[in-house]
This record gives C-alpha cells, sequence and structure tokens, in this order.
C-alpha cells in the first residue's frame, strides 16, 4: 500500500525533524517554510518543493503545521483550501487557544487535530518519544501509523481539541519552579565558595524521589483522601521558616512567599495534618473545586 | 575488635530506625527518649535502657542525636557531661542553626558532626541509602565504619559543621515548587473532569528530562558560561504568557508571578538569549553573586 503523503509547513529545528522523518519512512513529503532557504537541504533529501502554502496544502491530504503560534498557523492557511484535509497543528499555545484554533480549521472544512511533540528534535521518530493529541478520534485512527513516524509512543487524549494543550501545561508547569528551586540552592553553595556539581547527584536522588512520590498523590488527589499523609501539609508549614533562613546565606528567596502562603493557609483551612496534595483543592477552588464531595472524575478514554 | 558502643537520643520514627540498625550491625546500643514508652521496644530488641539523658551519653564515646530542632537537642543535653564525646546531630535545621549548635557543642568540649538521612526510615541500613556530614572530618574518620551502618552512602562534606544543613536546603528546595506546579496540573485536569492518574504518565517523563538536563545547568552555573542556551530566558519569558492563561481553566497560577518577575527581570538585564541557568545570577545577586568574573568556586573536598 502507498504510503500517506505528507505536507509539512514551518521547517525550524522541530518541523525539520518531522519532516526528515516522514522521509525516512518513505512517505512522500511536501515541505513549506516562510524562508525558503530552510527547504533546499530537506528537498536534497528527497522532500517535495511547494511554491506557496496554498500549494502545499493542494499535495496532501495529511497536514502537519509546526508555526510559533496559533495565530501565525492561521495566517500562513488564510487563502489555503483546507475543505476535507487532515489539519495537524504541533505549536505550543494555551488550550484557549487551541480551542479558537480548533474552531477556525473546522469553520475551513478541515478535521483537526492538536497536538504535541514531548521530546527534543532529535528524538523525533524514536520508539519511545511521546507524542499526544487532541480532537477528531477519525482523523487520528484513520493516520495513526503516519504519525507514529514521528514517535512510537503515540497516544489520543481525547475528542476535545485543546485536550494536547491542556495536558502540555498540566505537565510543563513543574519546570521553571523546579529549577528555580534548583538554581537556588546553587546560590546558596555559592555564596559559601562550592560548586553547583556538587549538588547533583544529591538534587538527583531527590528528583528521583519526588517521581517515586507522584503516584501517592495522583491517588490523594482523585479519591480528594488526603487523610493519610505521608508529607503532611505542617510538616511544609514549619519547614518554610526554615526555607527562609535561607536568605542568611545571601539568597534572594522572595519567590518562594507565594508558596508558603498557599501552605499557610491550607494550614488555616484546618488540613494541616492531611497530605500536602490536599493544595490541588485550594488550587483548583476557583473552579468550585474545593467541594471534596464532587463526583469522581474521568480518564480521557472514558466515553463522553 | 569490639563494636564501638553508640548511644541514640530521640526515638521518632527516624531515631528508633538508627537504633535498630545499629543493634542489628551488632553494636552495644543505648538509648533515650523524652517519652520512656518508645524505648521498650529497643530494649525488647537488645538496646540498653538510660534512665536519664545524662546517663545515656555517660554510656557511649558516640552520641547520636534524632530530635525535632537544634534547640530541642541543646535542652535535652544541657546536663550532659559532653567532654570528649563525639556527637552527632541528625535533624533538620538552617545553616545558622546548625552553626551555633556546633559552636555550642565545642563550648562544652563535644567533638561535632552534623548530618542529615537522605531518605525514609524504612530505608535506614540500606546499602544506598545516603547521609551526609559537615564539622570535624577526624570524628567522621574514625567512626565512618559505624556511621556506615545507617546507610551505604555516607559522606563527610567538609569541615564546616553547617554544610549538611546547607546541601538540605539547597537540595530539598525543589520539592514543593515542584509540587505546587504538579498540584497546579492535576487541578487544571480536574477542572475538565480528567483523573490527576492520567498525568502521572508524562509527568514522570517529564521530572525524568528535567534530571537529565542538570549536569548541563550545573555546567553553565560552575563556568557562568550562559551563552550556549537549549532553553533560554526568552523562551521562558515567552511561555510564561501561556502559563498564566490557565486561569481560563479556574486554576489559581498566582504563585507563579514571582517566578516570572524573575524571568522578566532577566530579560530586561539582557540575559534574553543566555541560558535560563543565568537566573543562578539574580537569585545570589545580594551576596554579590552577580558577578561574572568572581573566582572560581571550590568543591568541599578542597583543602581549606
Amino acid at each position: 500500500m502507498p504510503k500517506t503523503a505528507v505536507t509539512v509547513l514551518g521547517l525550524g529545528s522541530m518541523g525539520a525533524a518531522l519532516a526528515d522523518a516522514f522521509l525516512a519512512a518513505g512517505h512522500p513529503t511536501t515541505v513549506w517554510n516562510r524562508t525558503a532557504s530552510k527547504v533546499d537541504p530537506l528537498v536534497a533529501r528527497g522532500a517535495r518543493r511547494a511554491g506557496t502554502a496554498e500549494d502545499s496544502v493542494r499535495a496532501s491530504p495529511l497536514i502537519i503545521t509546526c508555526l510559533t503560534t496559533y495565530d501565525d498557523t492561521r495566517a500562513v492557511l488564510e487563502a489555503a483550501s483546507l475543505n476535507g484535509r487532515a489539519l495537524v497543528t504541533l505549536n505550543t499555545g494555551s488550550p484557549a487557544g487551541a480551542r479558537r484554533m480548533a474552531e477556525w480549521a473546522t469553520s475551513r472544512g478541515a478535521r483537526f487535530l492538536d497536538g504535541a511533540v514531548k521530546n527534543i528534535p532529535s528524538a523525533v521518530g524514536a520508539p519511545d518519544t511521546l507524542l499526544y493529541y487532541g480532537g477528531d478520534k477519525a482523523v487520528f485512527d484513520e493516520h495513526v501509523d503516519t504519525l507514529r513516524v514521528l514517535g512510537g509512543d503515540t497516544v489520543h487524549l481525547g475528542e476535545e481539541p485543546d485536550l494536547a494543550a491542556l495536558y502540555e501545561m498540566a505537565v510543563g508547569g513543574t519546570l521553571l519552579p523546579a529549577l528555580v528551586g534548583f538554581f537556588q540552592g546553587a546560590a546558596a553553595l555559592r555564596s559559601r565558595g562550592l560548586e553547583a556539581e556538587t549538588l547533583l547527584p544529591y538534587a538527583t536522588k531527590w528528583f528521583e524521589m519526588i517521581i517515586s512520590a507522584l503516584p501517592m498523590y495522583t491517588k490523594e488527589i482523585d479519591s480528594r483522601d488526603y487523610s493519610d499523609p505521608s508529607a503532611s501539609v505542617d510538616i511544609f508549614h514549619a519547614g518554610a521558616a526554615a526555607d527562609l533562613e535561607l536568605a542568611e546565606e545571601g539568597v534572594d528567596v522572595e519567590w518562594q512567599r507565594p508558596l508558603h502562603d498557599l501552605v499557610r493557609r491550607a494550614a488555616e483551612a484546618g488540613h494541616g495534618d492531611r497530605s500536602i496534595a490536599v493544595l490541588t483543592e485550594l488550587l483548583s477552588a476557583g473552579a468550585g473545586g474545593s467541594s471534596t464531595t464532587a463526583k469522581r472524575p474521568k480518564r480521557p478514554a472514558d466515553p463522553p
């Protein structure tokens, strides 16, 4: 059976890696980029050059965009005929942005998926590289073999077109805070003339400990039963004062204050002897999530 | 050669685990606890009961305390004769608190080490369990075989008595921010009726990615060369706006604002195209650490 023809728009380091993976797997691959010079190396490796974005869309039933934002994507596709095309966007953005993109795409007659590549460009195509998608399940099922060319761990999260963007933010929200915590530790050591490298083995073991505790926390969050804590709100509350003493070592600890406020509010709300995971209730309070009698949440694979 | 006699003061879950490890290794072990009922099970397993804290200190050359704070430790040892004793404190506290404790102990004639058990009580005695110590190297060398009974990965960080407390804070500073980031993600999913459990495989891969990036960051921090970023300040600066859009999903994202301020200040200071690890310079700015021409920091093992 002939391989599905694919078009890739946007040839930054990630887009070029996607196009190369399709070429390596034998898919007829049409490419387009605003700056034409990025097209040449891919054409040299067998890709078809499209004169315009519109031409590139005409060339294939499956259209992959890897542009910077949803706004950029709409601007590039403005004059293209999307009717009946399967459109897959792989850029970063908010869930709200993904919903707007989906609305625009379907109003143009496209069948829509939004996804995310959970790895670096050099990992595209590897068997354990993760990509997840939200949106039209029929499109996913029709093209799953082609999509799996980009990474062996290819997942459909559900019919809602903003699910990949939602999971991106839910997953990625640990990065900056965890890094700033690590950089603060490095700053504390530097204040004593010690190298950050000496922190590395201990920080690594510590993050591994955090990973090993996540299943326990997810269980507490999903059951809303925080009554048997391995680490209580009170323990973190007591630790907050000591954390701030790092300022004595010449380190800026001000960024931690809202975190400590959150812990203090939890303690004041009577959660002191409950698991620290109860902070989830405070963080979702705006959505009425503080009730502990809400119905059990579903999994993405559950039927709607 | 007979095993060194050891005294353990403070028999909470960690202190009891320490005493049990010494008993299992055949060390004559004397125990004391303010609440005497905690002593009985250890005596049943072969420990010697001391009538008072003072008696317990008289019983052994090596004294291990596992009390809640340094203040508690001083209160318990107030009337004890510490002259010539090796005193090892294993409680949480700040570097400044450890320095005060060391001053007090040495003024009483004790030889002092402060340490930390980097694991849970049930892991005490395991070959890969990490304990690190700061303080009198001669005490560490004299008793290292006995200390290693508590965990195979036993490390002397340096002569300064507050080094274990300093590393504790430097390592532990990632825990609360990383967890709050994860809980925020769980809250975002809950706002859509999705279980936190569905986040688990992705969050795990994400933390593993963070671990794999730490050696790169430590290299940048120690060399103060941030010029070849895999993730730049500008990328995080651009992402901050999207992060705040999670508020549209009914999640409290206010705790992130000081983190975004830090990133913005770095961008405004002209670090936009440098690695995000340059935040270390801002966090240590109070200590004059913002100079990039300071001398290369040393490792704990370097001679003073």
